[in-house]
């Protein structure tokens, strides 16, 4: 069901850090344009842990109505609580989500009993298919191959595994390998600095945030159309803006500078107490967008 | 305007996981009566993680209903957003909070100064006055003591510090003497099991969760009246039941069930993920409690 | 083979930072009278990561020749690679090591199969007895029940488990419940915070580095011969100089000031970067002294 | 004094498990002739955590007698305790270090002044340059630019800062406004992959372990003699090779394999408990190499 390139939405705010839909609206529009095959709202990269459970609504109803019927929009509903992670699930599956998105819960003493749990009661109280994303900083758990192989086998409203433990190459390769069978989709992530290698390693797409998906849709496409050496090419070549926006700490902003840019969103900042953009980072940006376009990038 | 002996309200649930606010109205009851002198809710032992916000809004109000006018009551609002954690402090006041407690937000690459932000953006936006909570596993970060005295001089709605990196007491000793003349309150946690050594530091009391809140009054007031070694024996006597709740992990849970053994809640069930009690736990939980009975304690 | 109250030993040095093989063999002497069942070397409050490879072999030399033939000494040979680990165990058993306790290396991305593949090899390597060590903090990664069980049935050679990740009593219960027929012995450790509950969940005894072993020897006696009420009534009267003693960033530095006040060592200081005491500690150990001095107590 | 690109030097074993010095000497030889400002030994890249004393001294004697006059030779001698550090920056040095490397000690609760006392004991005994490491992974602790300039301004020894702490371009802008006559130099690290963007935010070089440091060198030398443009074109052209080395948990076994194919080195493989590359990998890297050879890569 879930395939190739799905965005990560970013929340773009106001200079005095009220939620701005308009934005968001272009944003999705530019995305949709851009052919990506579906969407994550309130991920990460989407600031979800600075926004309040209105605005959450807000952003859920917002995309859906901007949303061709064809193209999926999953909603992250992770919480350290199962009772708040089954709620928000059943608000987004109420407004359209055609999937939530569930890390591991936050919790001390966490382990792969209660990791089972969380998810098997999830799946037995809301009837929406699943993405179990594996971003260890969020839960401060790491789910090993084999459990996220019993996930995927012992809870079948699991359609996807959305992978952040580095390096996730192997991770995938691993997975694939112990579940041969399995109709699971897997997705990389991380910015997409790893795309290439994940393809060859048996993901069936990318699901991330970066600015200008239109890159990661060709790679992509010309991959799973078996232009191998086209993907590649392509990989190698803007590699070095994805792994510029995909700086620890200061990368949402880098993003939304992007999209900023690229005229999808009037103001870039993040929500306190996240950082802005130093002069240098602008600096660096500036050489990046300088470069591409000098080298004649239909994309940048 | 804080001293003495404020309990961390826990958030007592039925068996299918819902709100029990009967029970909620028996424990303030119970502690009154005991003679608290202020109360905290939505702190980490409340599961304030495993919390809606429409929960949220309901314990304040059930909470502030039941206490008497001369008995504060400090709301944790907390959130890894300023613009929640505003927003949240906000409704609090609204709602009758005398204080507000607050940690700092987590977030990758938190450091001083953003640390110092925080506290001041809320401060300028939220005319409520502040406690610090000083505990690392909840945002990632330590604060040292420079850093909470510099807090305590540049934002004077700061009324206290709550502390729970341990060892506490070196920490109390540390910033007493780095901050005579300061009239910022301090007060411990960490279950009350260092207790008589932090009020020996100079803490001006205890902020905890303890679920017999007469035996840290006891010592407290035996303390601050001057009877430090009457102090020292309740102490000495009563920490093994302290460190006993105090375990990491199924802490919030040997609490409710002793709370359920003193009658004032129904069900000591916590919210999943957590962990409920196991046999080994509740036959050692049996054995203190009937050693303290052979004793004569007037408070088990 | 190993049961009983073992003692962690601590490492003392002079005021200018050298070993003091003197009082280290001072306070074998005092713990063999004390009726320790045996002891560990180059444990982590033997403050193991501060000492050179030749100061560690002088450590086991003194140890073992001051120990009775009947009293069997474990060598901490913990290393972040394998090679390391073997190495050191090598020399520990040619030194007359009759186990080697050893905790899961430290290592980025660690995970279940690189834990089960490091004790196998050493295991392969080294003709000598394993206790496998559960301390989170060293390696940064907790090892679940399962995993325990599974080493403990994989590898012949381990022949006890020391368990210091909290709470230790439900960790211990569900070892034990997980593997009925096994002959592996299980300890405790925390410093003996929870010796009466661990004894309780089934555990075969302590190990750990409390500086007055004779109260816990007194706690495991009368709990093993059956005397139940008496080893409870021990340690409840006792675990508050335990918790003082434990805790977190001082505990080495407390250890050894009560090792000093019992004259078996002559300066307390520990290694830089360590902490020492500060007045505010030796003052609430003074009270607590007091105290039991007060009660009559044997010991203190 | 230190500038340009410094190589931190892999260790190079055979099969078994032991020590091939004869590669190590190779590896030294290639970089030197490839251009290397100089070279650091006994780095985290280099398996430190997982070599014994002597083979330590094995490998700085073997790469100083491989080194041209010229050439300094770093020393890392991070240790967990200053005594140690101590002992080990006294034999780098009496072995002929020009300078050590040293990340601040892991320790729990470790502080701002424990870091700075550890430092100016160092610097106090042992009478060499002090390289200050800042890699939070190693100690667990994140130094902020406010300590790094404390340290920079009290501490004369240190001549230079080596940064691992993403996102450096920020931390290295940030450090140079807060310390603008400062003479001590600051390095990059991170594999390379933020080297254009360091050398823009004022970096004086990179000291990382990147296998294909000729690479490095063309860039810094480019940027440093006003020819930024071509600096940025082979930097973007390359990054994609050195964000594939630089994988979290498998870098080390990319570098070898890299070092491998270069003639360098006979065996890629990393000690246990490491992780060695995966056929996955293996393809992904090959994929690589091909594309740059295609492109006519002068280097690879």
């Amino acid at each position: 069901m879930l395939k190739g390139v799905i965005s990560v939405l970013p929340t773009p705010f106001t200079p005095d850090g009220t939620l701005d839909l308009v934005s968001l609206k272009k944003v999705v529009q530019l995305f949709v344009k851009a052919g990506v095959s579906g969407f994550t709202a309130l991920g990460v990269t989407s600031e979800v842990s600075k926004l309040s459970d209105v605005e959450k609504r807000q952003i859920i109803e917002t995309v859906i109505q901007e949303l061709p019927e064809n193209i999926p929009m999953i909603v992250g509903t992770t919480a350290e609580g199962t009772h708040n992670c089954i709620e928000a699930s059943r608000i987004a599956m109420a407004l359209g989500a055609a999937a939530i998105m569930v890390s591991p819960p936050r919790m001390p003493k966490l382990n792969t009993e209660a990791v089972v749990r969380h998810y098997k009661t999830l799946s037995d109280r809301v009837p929406v298919p699943i993405v179990v994303q594996d971003y260890p900083p969020i839960s401060g758990y790491a789910m090993e191959p084999s459990l996220l192989i019993r996930i995927m086998k012992e809870i079948p409203k699991v359609i996807a595994i959305k992978l952040e433990d580095a390096p996730t190459p192997v991770k995938i390769s691993r997975i694939r390998e112990m579940s041969k069978d399995s109709s699971v989709a897997i997705f990389g992530g991380l910015g997409g600095t790893y795309l290439f290698e994940e393809l060859l390693a048996g993901a069936d797409g990318a699901m991330t945030g970066f600015a200008i998906p239109e890159i990661l849709i060709e790679i992509v496409r010309s991959f799973q159309s078996g232009e191998v050496e086209k993907a590649k090419e392509i990989f190698y070549r803007y590699v070095a803006i994805m792994r510029f926006e995909f700086q620890e700490g200061i990368g949402m902003a880098i993003r939304k500078e992007i999209l900023r840019r690229r005229g999808a969103i009037d103001f870039a900042g993040i929500r306190p107490p996240g950082t802005n953009l130093d002069e240098s980072t602008i600096r660096a940006l500036d050489e990046l967008f300088a470069w591409y376009k000098k080298e004649g990038s239909p994309w940048i």
